[in-house]
This record gives structure tokens, C-alpha cells and sequence, in this order.
């Protein structure tokens, strides 16, 4: 891997000693890097609502180790399951880990899962690297990068496909408000990646777009509807709308584990409601932290089986 | 004046005591009820620098009462009237405010140009209540309250003349990145005159209005061109995207002291780039601190004088 990159084992591992799920703690990036060590499945849900690991594929990977953990402690499966998929509720990659490692919920069935995210990752940059031009600036929200998928990236993924071919010139990383995953997570992975990029605002983007300086926009993705109707971290809606409006295109990579064909539109993903404390203690504050674009206003949908555009049919 | 209201005093005001002009520090607001005493046009040129006192007609309010200042002290009127026109740019209002007060630099002329503003306010507040039907739900950013205005506020004059009247049912509050005027300054006016509000990351907007929770917006304004056209905090222009593609209203606010006749169009409006480390010290950051909606997106401008609709010809 490239200088400044992640190893998935950074990210999130197994360890057998103890046994225990291994995960750098999100949450204290970039000040610190810590590792926070979860030996119970009650431990690993307080981590993945507290969003110590954070990021779709990233918590469907952990919660597959988690369930390898249950198995491997003798609680029981069926219970650890069910708390892991209730700990957050708009990504869909955790029911779609645990069902995956129902029938065989060993560390080496996890760790295969684990490296197939981060293959996909790969697949899905060298499809989307092909939409970029020469030159391209990019805008992207929140954390795609490897933090949230385990390894490598999905958005992040691809821009860094893009920086290798030489067909990136810029990235614009949106702060990301409330919890500024752009700003610390984002801004710190392209930086160890030696990527050119400049952190703004949320609410600047509709004018660096109005001024030319944004030539598409790259997100990841929580989840996936099956008409194409995105749901992904709050401000996603309104980049994809801002998007519209001057006439740039708006592409979301993410793997096929986001996508979910039980769920048929936007208007059925469950959008969690976090603590209004994480935008302020001293009022009424409401938090949704996710939102979602349809899929009229999603110009391509990159999985690491290629390119679907246009997505709404 | 109703229950918690500040009075224009409050905000800004002159002491022949000294002689000094006495601004409450809205850097400090709302944990800390602080004064900043200036005695010299120094000390009142950094405190606009540094947002001590901010809002477009505050900040000229303020420069009212610095020529004042000068004048008092025997210093060159001149030299600090072109001191305080270079503090900030965006706002047109520090000229106007200067240029109004450059014949007779005295403390009663300023007091009237402040007496004045807050006049307009008024006057504004009770056109632009003509514009809300029963139980509206309106969105604001940033502080165009009492803060900014040097008493009762121009978009939030609005809000405050339209809940007196019955018509308005609850407030959305953009927090503002990102210096988070909207959670720290409107969100502790509206509290204190009783008006049901809740704050928002910038980013939730869009989800928002998706959802049918939104009838309009209302923005202050720091600068409007003799097209229409209007600059107003980051994130300003964003919402007038989001709102014409919902179809929703957007309003803007703003005494005839903000509207420049002198400047076309909003391409000549200069749009002040603030330090990036307001975002954050760590990585490469862009700020600008506000941005241009053009008039095609504004549904009306209300000053003193009524409301004009629509504002491009």
C-alpha cells in the first residue's frame, strides 16, 4: 500500500488472545491513536453507538468479528446478533454481515469478509477513477475513506485512484458538522495520502460550485434502496441538490453489501435521530445524521461490479 | 419591549464618560454577559475584526459611534473614518454609517443613526409579517437579530413581529459554521423572547425542507447590489438553491443601509476571507465568510420601506 495508508488491521482486527475485537478508536482521531479493545458484544455495540468505529462497510466488518467473538466466548449467537444489529439503525451492511456470518461465525470466516470489503474497495475505485477527467477537482462529505470501510475507501477509494492515474487535482473535504468526520478523519487520511485538499464548511459548497472551483461530488453511502435512493450522512441530500442546481455530477461509490433490495425506496430507510447534545447542550437541537438523495439526482452509483448510470430508470 | 429583549443600549452604545463606545461582546455570548470598552479607534477597529460586535448594521452602528469617538478625542476624523471602512468589507453598512456621519461627527447624531436603524427594524419587522400565513415554520441562518442589527433585528424582527401576530408556529436555527452564530446568538434571542425554536446542523436544511417541515426562509443581509443581488453569510446562497428547488419562499431582510446602489451586481460585492484556522487549526482550510445569492433566487427583499417582489426585473 501507498505511504500514509491504513492497514485493515489498523482499522479493525480479531485477536484471538483474549479474545478480543481490536479497533482504533475514531473518536480521539487525529489527536490521538488509540486502540480500544472490546472483549464482550456489549462492549462492541457501546462502540459502535458511541461511533468508535464508524462508517458502513467499517461496521458491518466489525460487527463480524463481534459475532465471531460471541461464538468463540459461548454466548449465545442468535442474542449477539440481534444486539449488534440494533446498535445503529440507517446502515445496512450490519444485517448484511451478520446474516453472512451466521452459519459459520469463525474469525477466519470474519477476516475473509473483512478482506473481500477491502477488495471491493479496489474494484469499485478503478470503475469510478474512469468517470474523473483530467484535472478534477472533487467535493466530498463526511469520511469514505478506509476508517469507514475497513481498509482503502470507498469515496476516498476512488479519489485516490484518481490522484494515481494523475487525474485529481483538488479535493474539497466538507467539515462535516456535527461531528466533523470530514475535518478530523477525512482531512487526516488524504494528508497521510499526500493528496491536495482543502478543508471548507458545510455551507460553502453551493458557492465554490457557483464559482467553478467543484467538478463533481463523491460520496459513500450507508445505504442503498433498491430504486437507487441513497441514504448517507446528513448534508448528503443537499450536496446532491446543490449538485443538481450547477449542473455537476454527483456519483456515490460504495459496495454492494450497502445495498439493500428489501428495502424498495428512500422513504422506507430507517434514519437514526442521534443526541441533540452532539450540536449543542444549551438548547433544543434536533440530529438526524443521515439523510437521502434519490436517485434522480444521483448521476452514476459505483459498486466494485462497475458503473450504473443513470441510476433512477 | 417584550421579555428578554435586548435593549439598543445593550448592544452598542457611547459614553462621553471616558470618552469610550461600549459594545456587548458577542464572542463571548451566550456563557458570559461581558462589555468591551474601546477608547481608541484601535481598540473598536479590532473589536469589528474580531466580531466582538458583527452584523452588518451593528458594525455600522458601531463605526457611527467611533467617529464620534475620534472626533472627541481631537483624533483625525478622516484617518479613522478610513480605519474603520477597512475593518471588514463585505458590509456595506460601515460605509454608509461613515459617510452619514462624517459632516457632523458628534455622539447625538450617532445616537440618532442608531435610533434610526432600530426604527427600521421595526418598520421592516411589521412588511415582512405581511408575508407569513398561520403557522409558519421558518428557517434562519446566522444571527440577523438584535445582535446585528444594534436592537429587535431584521430577520428576526420578522420572526418576533410575526409570532406577536399568531402567524408563526416555530423557527429552524442554521447553527452557522463556522462560528456558530445561529446556536450561540439567535438561538439565545429566540430563547429569551419565548419563541419555539430549534437548532440545526447547516446541513439538515435540505432533509428538512424534503420532508414538508419548512415553509420559508429568512436571511439578514450584509450587502445587496443594485440588481438585487445579496451577500450574506456562508451558507446564505446555499439555502436559496435548497429553497427554489423545494419551492419554498426565501426572504430577505435588511434595512436600506445595507443596499448599495453603487455595486451592479453581486460579482462585485468583495467577499471577505476569513482565517482558516476559525475551521480548523489543522489542516489547509478556506473561509470565506460569506456568499452571494443572486436576486433571481430571492422571492422578496423587505426594507423599511415594504416588500419588493419579485426582486429581478
Amino acid at each position: 500500500m501507498g505511504r500514509g495508508d491504513l492497514e485493515p488491521t489498523d482499522i479493525v482486527r480479531y485477536e484471538e488472545d483474549g479474545p478480543r475485537v481490536v479497533l482504533l478508536d475514531q473518536r480521539r482521531l487525529p489527536e490521538e491513536r488509540v486502540e480500544l479493545e472490546c472483549r464482550t458484544i456489549d462492549e462492541l455495540v457501546a462502540a459502535i453507538r458511541s461511533l468508535a468505529v464508524r462508517g458502513a462497510p467499517a461496521i458491518g466488518v466489525a460487527a463480524a468479528y463481534g459475532l465471531a467473538l460471541a461464538a468463540a466466548r459461548g454466548d449465545d449467537v442468535d442474542t449477539a446478533a440481534a444486539a449488534l444489529a440494533a446498535s445503529r439503525p440507517t446502515a445496512v451492511n450490519l444485517a448484511w454481515a451478520l446474516a453472512e456470518m451466521r452459519d459459520d461465525p469463525t474469525p477466519a470466516h470474519a477476516r475473509r469478509l473483512h478482506d473481500e470489503e477491502v477488495a471491493r474497495c479496489r474494484a469499485m475505485a478503478a470503475h469510478a477513477a474512469e468517470l474523473f477527467g483530467p484535472g478534477t477537482r472533487a467535493l466530498t462529505h463526511c469520511n469514505a475513506g478506509g476508517l469507514a470501510t475497513g481498509g482503502y475507501g470507498s469515496a476516498v477509494g476512488a479519489l485516490r485512484a484518481a490522484w494515481e492515474r494523475g487525474l485529481l487535482a483538488h479535493v474539497w473535504v466538507d467539515e462535516t458538522r456535527p461531528l466533523l468526520q470530514g475535518s478530523r478523519l477525512t482531512a487526516w487520511e488524504l494528508d497521510a495520502l499526500g493528496i491536495s485538499h482543502t478543508v471548507i464548511v458545510d455551507s460553502a459548497a453551493a458557492s465554490l460550485m457557483a464559482a467553478g472551483d467543484v467538478d463533481c461530488v463523491v460520496t459513500g453511502a450507508d445505504r442503498i434502496a433498491a430504486n437507487g435512493d441513497t441514504a448517507n450522512k446528513i448534508g448528503t441530500y443537499s450536496l446532491a441538490v446543490l449538485a443538481a442546481h450547477h449542473e455537476l455530477p454527483f456519483y456515490v461509490v460504495a459496495p454492494t453489501s450497502t445495498i439493500d433490495l428489501d428495502t424498495p425506496t428512500g422513504a422506507d430507510i430507517p434514519i437514526e435521530e442521534r443526541d441533540g447534545a452532539e450540536l449543542t447542550a444549551r438548547f433544543a437541537a434536533r440530529n438526524p445524521a443521515f439523510d437521502v438523495t434519490p436517485a434522480a439526482l444521483i448521476t452514476a452509483i459505483v459498486t466494485e461490479h462497475g458503473v450504473r448510470e443513470p441510476v433512477a430508470l
